[in-house]
């Protein structure tokens, strides 16, 4: 049994039950486990290791790719599995344990934990989890549908636990590229120079020695949770692809545009939906997620190939994905989250950076994590990596929330992830502010007017100028500059009542 | 004359004056000027436009490597010469102009203005003018004491205009190293794998034919403005040098530590001129600019090189450095600001980045440039640069400014320009907060305890004792988030009245 999926017979005998794995583990300790946006994460253990919660305590510091599908964070949450929690994750009910400060949640770029890691800013992995479709004849470990820090984790850990999961099927192997730096400071550069490129193995090296236990599974990944395109999507969308005509007709980028980063969540996915209209042709996505959008896009034939960390698709395109491997294998590579979201490549190869704000300023400052300043979300992500480095950081959002009563652009951004250093155009389903080489003054007109929902128009405009009269580069009215979220928690609205 | 400072005997019939040259620049331009912390500016066209502004419109983009010397800003800016004004300045006179909204000015990332230059997103510099020490037969331009975004310019200018410097000895040539990346996207790896090494030619490259003008000066730099240091930056220097020691304890780097970076001013000096006390040995600097600190380390012995875009020295260590300029040739070497700041190789080297501060808030959020959250002071200058992309990012402050009146730590920045996501340890003359792999709940109790000066440490403890009622990942009462700053306005300090 399972030859085909574990090759080298002496790791037969690691067979075991996740409940027998579980054991592997000591309370205290720190965990790194596959998974990155609900794609590839180990299935078995962490229902294991609440199980095992139960009886004695097993408080761990579980670090991932990013987020976890099946529940698997709030389950592990909600059992008291989770003492620290990086570098991102999505679950409602771990959110609410982040938020009244019983899991400790470091917010991290995607691509820093690995560094951090092997710098040894943080405390080591001890017990890595990984989902795998395979084990190779000589120990290689195949990754299922996402890289993540998978490769770090097993390099770090002193045991590896390996889930082989069968409802994944052999044909992902050869659609990864596993390359990880070397240690600082003696490192070489990064030899990737085109998207396409593999520079790396298509499996993760461990000793076997290390592979402490293999536990065999037979679930899918969950569902992607975006949601349809609407209305206001549709015109962000529109919004994005004329501007981005426009570049190409200003000679910045030839037809096939730069390699396209889009963010995980509707609004991003339904942009690049968007881009099916689009006359561009032969582009390429050097982003960290794939969603059901990116595989549209490379049916239409539109999009030549796609890099990325993971691959995120709804049940309906998962089987069409899956039924048409083959075809998918030659212009997919899934990389480590280090190398998809790698400052150094990002800016090597000029990509355009599309992620989605929670809310913006007046001045181009971008909250993308923390609901009323204060609630965490789900995390920064790999915004950041992508904004900072890109050649084009393009933000988007809705132009309010909750029916109205949230405008998501407000006096003064009540957390800052994305600073005006590194935002270039903003965009909302009324329209879009390039800001590049504006000063902030001039910034705040365009957003004002151009991205604002006009309902809080007045509004933005009768702070702007009351700050005005202040002076400085980024006028405010420090009393107020807040109090819109403030109104919104007393009023639940952050409309001003009419004079 | 001057054969040995214009050696293509050609561009002698370009010799004209100052006030000659300045007719080639006409209103409305960009004009790109050689000049990077006071260093290798130039000194007689900014005089010439001014008295060319005296009898007819002349508003221009300014574009430099970072801040002039000579009063040159402020010069231009009164005369009304500078309508733009990018990437970074630090002249009391053009801050005026500033913060009444008279200049538009855009306060970049030193690495990215010439990205963007380059990308076509920002307008294209029309005329170069760029102090030398010499032309070169094949015409190549020997930069003077900084490098910046000089080649950068020239690659791009329509003319050129070239200031060579007779104050500035020609024994400068050989310290430059001069590579410029390709256009994106199709860029290879920048080539630089250590920070000894040079990848470039000692010259900027310039077809002949574009060099529109050259003009003799015989004017030293500006002296650097950097402070004495004091008890307090005594204080810092030792904090930050027990916690390397930590490092090279720990394991995590080796007693010549990683290459370091410190920003411009008094306490980034005081901090790198204790170093000379400390315990490490064969140590070398990957900066943007080199003060007298960095001097005294190569006389010292501990630092083997150091590598920059700029030298800004005091006027005792500037005659010291050029009477034994022979022997800092071979250990020092200046390179484009786009390199000497550039996110890949900052990213690879593993940089150690020590910046300053204005104030910071109790959660790790760094403000570098907004005086009260609205007024520029500066600008970030490189600190995002190495802040983000290094292996681990120091800020420095004070704890208090304005004889107490002003707390540098803080509810909330008043203005952010490193997000919590960048900001690895926090320094101030009372302590160290270590802030890697800790959550936001973590970072505030030691930032309040270590960090905060004692007379604010209660009211920052009242605040987040309030802030925790609303529970959160980052907690905040945001009424009264920015009231301290609000306080300072109204009442002169940010000091509540005793209870």
């Amino acid at each position: 049994m399972y030859e085909d999926r574990i090759r080298r017979p002496a790791l037969m005998e690691k067979l075991m039950s996740a409940e027998q794995a579980a054991k592997l583990f000591a309370d205290g300790m720190t965990v790194g486990m596959s998974g990155f946006t609900r794609a590839g994460d180990a299935k078995a253990l962490p229902a294991a290791l609440v199980e095992r919660a139960r009886h004695e305590p097993l408080r761990l510091t579980l670090i991932t790719g990013a987020s976890l599908g099946n529940d698997s964070d709030g389950l592990m949450a909600s059992a008291g599995v989770v003492a620290r929690r990086l570098p991102f994750q999505s679950d409602a009910a771990l959110r609410r344990k982040i938020n009244s400060g019983e899991v400790m949640f470091i917010d991290q770029h995607l691509s820093e934990t690995a560094e951090q890691l092997r710098s040894g800013d943080l405390a080591p992995v001890d017990v890595a989890v990984i989902e795998a479709v395979a084990i190779t004849a000589d120990g290689g470990i195949v990754p299922s549908m996402s890289v993540g820090n998978s490769a770090n984790f097993v390099l770090q850990a002193k045991k590896v636990i390996v889930e082989i999961n069968l409802a994944a099927p052999l044909a992902l192997e050869g659609l990864h590229d596993i390359y990880l730096p070397a240690p600082r400071p003696r490192r070489g550069a990064i030899p990737l120079i085109n998207a396409w490129q593999r520079i790396g193995t298509s499996a993760i090296q461990v000793d076997p020695a290390r592979i402490a236990a293999i536990v065999i599974t037979d679930s899918p990944d969950s569902p992607s949770n975006a949601l349809p395109g609407d209305a206001e999507t549709d015109a962000i969308a529109g919004h994005v692809i004329a501007f981005l005509e426009g570049e190409v007709k200003a000679g910045r980028m030839g037809p096939e545009l730069l390699p396209l980063q889009a963010g995980i969540g509707t609004i991003a996915n339904a942009v690049l939906h968007g881009l099916i209209d689009s006359p561009f042709r032969d582009m390429t996505m050097y982003s960290e997620v794939l969603q059901d959008s990116a595989i549209e896009l490379l049916d239409s034939g539109q999009l030549a190939m796609a890099s990325a960390s993971s691959i995120t698709l709804s049940a309906k395109m998962h089987q069409h994905f899956i039924d048409n491997l083959e075809r998918y294998r030659q212009r997919i590579v899934l990389r480590p989250q280090e190398i998809s979201n790698h400052p150094e490549v990002v800016r090597r190869l000029g990509i355009i950076a599309l992620n989605t704000a929670l809310e913006f300023d007046i001045y181009g400052n971008v909250n993308s994590t923390h609901v009323g300043g204060t609630h965490m979300m789900n995390g920064i992500g790999g915004s950041g990596d992508f904004a900072r480095n890109g050649q084009l950081s393009l933000f988007v959002s809705k132009s309010v929330a909750k029916g109205g009563a949230i405008s998501s652009v407000v006096p003064m951004a009540s957390h800052v992830d994305h600073t005006e250093h590194d935002v270039d155009v903003l965009v909302t389903e009324w329209g879009l502010a390039d800001l590049r080489g504006l000063a902030p003054r001039e910034r705040a007109v365009l957003i004002i007017e151009n991205c604002a929902h006009p309902d809080y128009r007045p509004q933005l405009r009768a702070y702007y100028e009351e700050a005005l009269l202040g002076g400085g580069q980024t006028p405010h009215v420090l009393e107020k500059a807040l109090s819109w979220h403030a109104r919104y928690k007393t009023a639940g609205t952050m409309l001003q009542p009419a004079a």
